[in-house]
């Protein structure tokens, strides 16, 4: 089968940290709500975070049952047949209950990986968050106990009577998320120098 | 303010137009699930499909609430602090509680949208569903009229202090869905030319 389910962490863990964006799901009165925030893995623990004012945020810190998705496109499908038109994708579900981080080190250092993760040793670079930035960003971690990967890869799936008779192409566009030359805030200051990580980003 | 939201069909339908890929919320049990989808919008329509077999569809064609949400990374807003470390990004949310597609030249011709939005003109050269095909494929819409936008774009949003006193460097680097060469499925046949919407495929 091209797509089917995977439960173990080699094939959980590198999707969760290839992605840069994840959607939160959570309820609300009986209405789902889905939303793109960022995730970082620490080890077994998927952390997330936010404005500590925000509706989603204190719901989570509330311990709220939520859904943590990310999908990383691969690829446009080109079957024979609109049935069998598809995506190559890897995308990995975490179920479960957050629980607040609290502690203020241990908010730091959430922070940290957080920063890191998204630009390698970002974090020494940057002013240390105040006392009040750390109390406005609320940071809460899911076990990744409930995780789930589901994977599609490889050539369309038509069946041999198609691949025979229909004329068309068929095949795949490799699909990738990419990064372009680093825009310099204008308003940095003269002789602020770009560093090696982002000035050559890459997520490869 | 440079994060806020929108409700003006002008700044949704491109979103929804150039996102490939949405998330579907939905509940089962107080627990929410969300998982990768393809949509296509149709006029003030959000249409949506997948396998009739499967848990999340049989959901949705029972009019289930749910929420659909697209988002396209723009960018990764490198600012001088920690609480200001952003990203640009375009999303859109659209809840309610989807209608079934039954008749059988309406699910026809809503494939050819879904199939059409991805690569243009791909429904001609495609072998037609089979009554099996249509059967096993479940279709359903949501009305846009509770869509709501999601955007951030520019530079960082740094305190004038921080600009003044942090030495490090500060901007964004630019993220885009881009697409490689085409890759033919080892399975086609000689002869089979590919067509200039695949060979030279963007979505710009």
């Amino acid at each position: 089968m091209p797509e089917r389910g995977h439960y173990d962490a080699p094939t959980i863990e590198p999707i969760l940290d290839e992605a840069i964006v994840c959607h939160i799901g959570f309820v609300v009165d009986d209405q789902p709500y889905v939303i793109p925030s960022q995730h970082v893995r620490d080890g077994d623990r998927l952390l997330l975070h936010g404005s500590s004012a925000s509706r989603p945020m204190r719901l989570l810190a509330a311990g709220a049952r939520c859904c943590v998705t990310v999908t990383l496109l691969d690829g446009l499908v080109c079957a024979r047949s609109a049935y069998n038109h598809s995506a190559n994708y890897r995308s990995v579900a975490v179920l479960g209950m957050p629980t607040l981080i609290d502690d203020a080190d241990e908010k730091l250092a959430a922070l940290a990986l957080f920063t890191n993760r998204i630009i390698p040793n970002r974090w020494a670079d940057l002013r240390p968050p105040t006392a009040t930035e750390l109390k406005a960003t609320t940071i809460v971690w899911l076990p990744l106990n409930e995780a789930s990967a589901k994977v599609r890869s490889g050539p369309p799936g038509d069946p041999d009577e198609d691949v025979a008779e229909v004329d068309c192409w068929a095949g795949v566009i490799p699909a990738r998320t990419t990064f372009g030359p680093p825009l310099a805030d204008p308003r940095l200051r003269a002789g602020i120098e770009i560093t090696d990580t982002i000035a050559g980003y890459s997520r490869a």
